[in-house]
């Protein structure tokens, strides 16, 4: 696609230049969706990694470089976006379109009330992400064959929206639209409880790193898939966890109460097996 | 290796040819290190399969056929492997050596101790598996690079023993030496409770997986990653689990010690986060 067409825009601000921010410019870029990709981050370090990762075209430290943009893409921890949507109303161009690519929904979709033009804001969530973090992990294909989430409110622009969902499905994203409280319900239990749990292993195991013989050398695949998206960013982690507190509590007494089954089941071989073949008969689906 | 090296066996006696004991015979096969591979399995099905694919020379349904053997290999679920340590003995060639592949360890070692010539079993365990199960997914490389286990009793002949691990040094894999029970309380922590966890998260969202969306296209990488091996053979995991029940009961109080931990965090951003780097720093160590 190119100028003109729905999918494309003129100017590209990117506040937060990290995996996902910086993912989002390589693609954008290499399909010759922008005409220019202006990155934000507070730290010059990242958007030097940006620009020669071919993320961004130009670089700032100041959230006011967010003006001239026709695209304006959140793409800090969800509690740096809700600042921002608290913040960066003045600088905007009045038929400025903003998104975000916040993990939780439910505040965001609060926050940008605060924005001059709130049904411009479209809120969105891609399911990609990865165990590493900064843009020196960016990849122009995070997005290829991802699921796109937006959570739209009743006042939210119809062309604004189709102009984003057009743009991610350019990037090669199937867009998916949903209400925001069941966004985060749901994503509690597709991201946030697996999350956990894999912090959970890791740090349940940790005692044990040191031991003679040091835990790491009895370890199979099993735990290095089931611990390996612990090792993400702690600070994008903390505000996803803390800005969906009730839904993730609900998802951690599910997995509790699995636990209970299991211990219960101990005993009793044949309930043991049930189970555990309910759930292998579940994953194993999800693999065709 | 070929005949005359400690790592050459005449005939080798796989019983139970599923993934685990399938790939042992294509591994010891491709290698030359074995004059002759047997499969032993109840199923026809799993007999064929395993010849298909390489695994062994010849099959037989009746375990009678460890007879004329000089290594045998148990390969089976773990309490299947208790069984036949109880009822092989009369059909053993006096020289045998017997190992095993089996995940726990101590009810193992004990239930040896009915064989004629104990001091010839060698227990082991290699540190490799997979979510899928069945001699159709053997691999001849799933040991290379491997750690495999070993818990040797004080009676255990120590010529034995070399032979064994000279044999899996063979096949790519690095032999380590523990005492049963201490096996048992490490590998829960390292295979045990992240099995534990993967399938309670799969059991807990499974409720999810007919919704509206379906919880499936609200999946990541993350979700993936921390289910995949509860996938795996329902069975072998029910026998592992009944058969390291005090130390698997252990490793999962430390896991809700951890929820805990994050449940009581929710609302202190500083604590989660040094909750979540923790885990991060560790994980990422594993990386490299």
């Amino acid at each position: 696609m190119g100028a003109g067409t729905e999918a494309h825009f003129e100017r590209v601000a990117i506040v937060g230049c990290g995996l996902l921010g910086a993912s989002f410019g390589q693609a954008v870029r290499g399909r010759g969706l922008a005409g220019c990709v202006v990155g934000i981050s507070r730290r010059a370090e990242t958007i030097e990694t940006a620009l020669r990762v071919g993320a961004i075209d130009e670089g700032s430290r100041d959230v006011q470089a967010v003006v001239e943009a026709d695209l304006v893409v959140l793409a800090s921890p969800v509690r740096t976006i809700i600042e921002h949507l608290g913040t960066i109303g003045g600088w905007l161009r009045a038929d400025a379109i903003v998104t975000d690519l916040g993990s939780t929904k439910r505040l965001i979709v609060e926050a940008a009330a605060k924005l001059p033009y709130p049904e411009r804001f479209v809120a969105g969530h891609p399911m990609a992400g990865s165990d590493r973090s900064g843009p020196e992990h960016a990849r122009a294909d995070l997005f290829e064959g991802a699921t796109w989430l937006f959570t739209p409110a009743a006042g939210t622009d119809a062309k604004a929206l189709a102009r984003v969902e057009g743009l991610v499905t350019a990037l090669g994203a199937t867009p998916l639209r949903l209400d925001p409280a069941r966004h985060d319900e749901l994503v509690a239990f597709s991201s946030h409880l697996p999350h956990a749990l894999a912090v959970s292993l890791v740090n349940a195991s940790l005692p044990f790193y040191d031991a003679d013989p040091p835990l790491p050398r009895l370890m199979a695949g099993g735990y290095r898939d089931t611990s390996r998206i612990a090792a993400a960013d702690p600070v994008m982690w903390r505000d996803i966890f803390t800005t969906n507190a009730p839904a993730l509590r609900e998802a951690i007494a599910a997995a509790r109460r699995e636990l209970d089954t299991l211990e219960g089941a101990l005993d009793d071989p044949a309930k043991l097996e049930e189970w555990l073949a309910r759930a292998s008969r579940a994953r194993r689906e999800l693999n065709r």
